[in-house]
């Protein structure tokens, strides 16, 4: 049985702004789809129509348009990530068995594993072709570097699943590696491309980054107290999969030695363990407590380093996604 | 029962000629290991130590050798475009099932599928890394777009599998992509990287291209006659994963419908298929022999995108490959 978190966010995602701009990129989304081999672009199709809230398109359009403005060039710059974010779902969807995404099946329940591996390889491989048409190089490398921590952080991820001994400070760097880096890479080039100073680019690659990584741990929370349903994926996975999360992680922290042996004995027997076990174990409501707590002093943080920047809509936007994520964290109390 | 292909090419592979160079790519190779995370560097070490025959570095060295000298780009030309290479060997392992590589395990038979799509994203990832550091944004470009067309040929040849209707047009393309693109790459960009014009650059590519074709229909031929003791890889498996080659695709044209109907039936059962049941069907020596001629044409063609070179050592050394492969294809015939 499930806590549902109840979702009353404090304040709405600000879709309206961003808007105009998302469905300039959905389209530049779907033509791209057609510079694949016929015989290709359908399944690439099929993923871009699937997959996703457009967080990172959102983030980078709106460090543009805080930081000079929105060009052409970050929406392809929200094209490439948003590829990469798409290349990196198709490949998780293959290691966790996943069959649903999004209420739609997964590419790899549709067309099996050993497809979707190339569909995967593909996009990622079309989205670093897009980026070398960029002016400034740094940003095609900074592209391929987040990609490549995508993928070296869900390799950290599954080498230390059934690992007791993984530290709070291992796991900060696995999500800042599988889940910030893009957040950090979208907001951090939004300012690069409009030539900003190498003071307001660090500003916003550091507020990218700590808004993803309180992204990943109010997911990280969800998978253990969200309502299936609500959130339209399958849950109560990570820790059958042995994937210490920080709630789990300061749980076993707090937990006697007995109770850390009779935990220690259920992950690795593979067993689902929902909350009222967990709870029944040691003290699960606590651990939820101090995680969500974490997470939103890192919302604090990344709203400070938005004082750099100067009043506009976009500005307001940015802090407006941090209050959004810090609403859902409360949902996770419940 | 399988013949064994005879190996006694004509001319040896021009090693002596490029083994400095490509003692100097292993060393940047097992160097840029140590770039990765510490938890992910074995990975990434073991994977570049156990795949490869390094034709694709030889190549670069050997196109930039004959147009105006090696230098330090066509080192990492060569490092780059290896790391493609074994991130898809990564990747292909996991689909095709394979335990074994280079008389290795594979990635996938050692550590599990889902790290080995995780190290190929990664291997990938970092390769177009290291692809934005060439000041020509075109040599990064092309490396992706080749990059793509391994991944999107290989999503074809999957997609075509059991399809009776494949042609033998459909073929060439699937190959030209997954194997031959990056082969093109290889030459080309090793003459990009030396300034030349642009048709110096047009036959450098043109002569990767069909060195590249050549060498898939010789693997697809070695796949049907070869002996697995001195290829060192699992044999005969193509046909039985329904994957219709130049060989089995001039078998069944050149069958009459009964014979043709008796092969259908045949692979659709998923059996093992070896070439004493293929040759009591249907004329199975005069496909391989077709295949062998088609192919030895190809190098007869890419020996004539040479002409627009000066003499050289390297420019020699491109021919004696032709000739090499052209004695391994020989060898099928046996």
């Amino acid at each position: 049985m499930k806590i549902t978190a109840l979702f009353k966010p404090k304040a709405a995602f600000p879709f309206e702004l961003v808007k105009p701009e998302i469905e300039k990129i959905e389209q530049i989304i779907q033509e791209q789809a057609r510079a694949f081999d016929p015989g290709v672009e359908g399944y690439v199709s099929y993923v871009c129509n699937t997959s996703g809230k457009r967080i990172r398109p959102a983030l980078a359009v709106l460090s543009g348009g805080s930081t000079g403005g929105v060009s052409e060039e970050h929406r392809r710059l929200s094209v490439i990530l948003e590829l990469v974010h798409i290349a990196s779902l198709v490949h998780d969807d293959i290691m966790d068995g996943a069959t649903i995404r999004r209420e739609m099946p997964t590419a790899a329940a549709k067309w099996g594993n050993a497809l979707s591996v190339l569909l995967g390889d593909s996009l990622f491989a079309f989205a670093l072709e897009l980026a070398t048409d960029f002016e400034n190089p740094t940003v095609c490398r900074r592209i391929a570097k987040a990609s490549r921590d995508v993928a070296s952080g869900e390799i950290l991820q599954t080498q230390r699943r059934f690992d007791f001994n993984l530290s709070i400070p291992e796991y900060y760097k696995i999500i800042e590696m599988k889940t910030a880096a893009l957040f950090g890479a979208a907001t951090e080039l939004g300012a690069v491309l409009n030539k900003q100073s190498e003071a307001v680019t660090a500003s916003m690659l550091s507020y990218g980054l700590k808004l993803g990584t309180a992204y990943q741990i109010y997911d990280d929370c969800i998978d253990l107290v969200g309502d299936e349903k609500a959130i339209g994926k399958t849950l109560g996975t990570d820790l059958t999969k042995g994937k210490f999360t920080l709630p789990i992680l300061y749980l076993l922290e707090a937990a006697t030695e007995k109770q850390r042996a009779k935990l220690h004995h259920m992950v690795l027997k593979g067993e689902p363990m929902d909350t009222s076990i967990l709870a029944g174990i040691a003290d699960y409501e606590g651990a939820i407590e101090r995680a969500v707590k974490t997470a939103k002093g890192m919302l604090v943080e990344a709203r400070a380093d938005l004082i750099c920047l100067a009043a506009s809509d976009h500005k307001d936007a940015l802090k407006t996604i941090t209050e959004y994520l810090d609403g859902l964290l409360d949902g996770c109390r419940a």
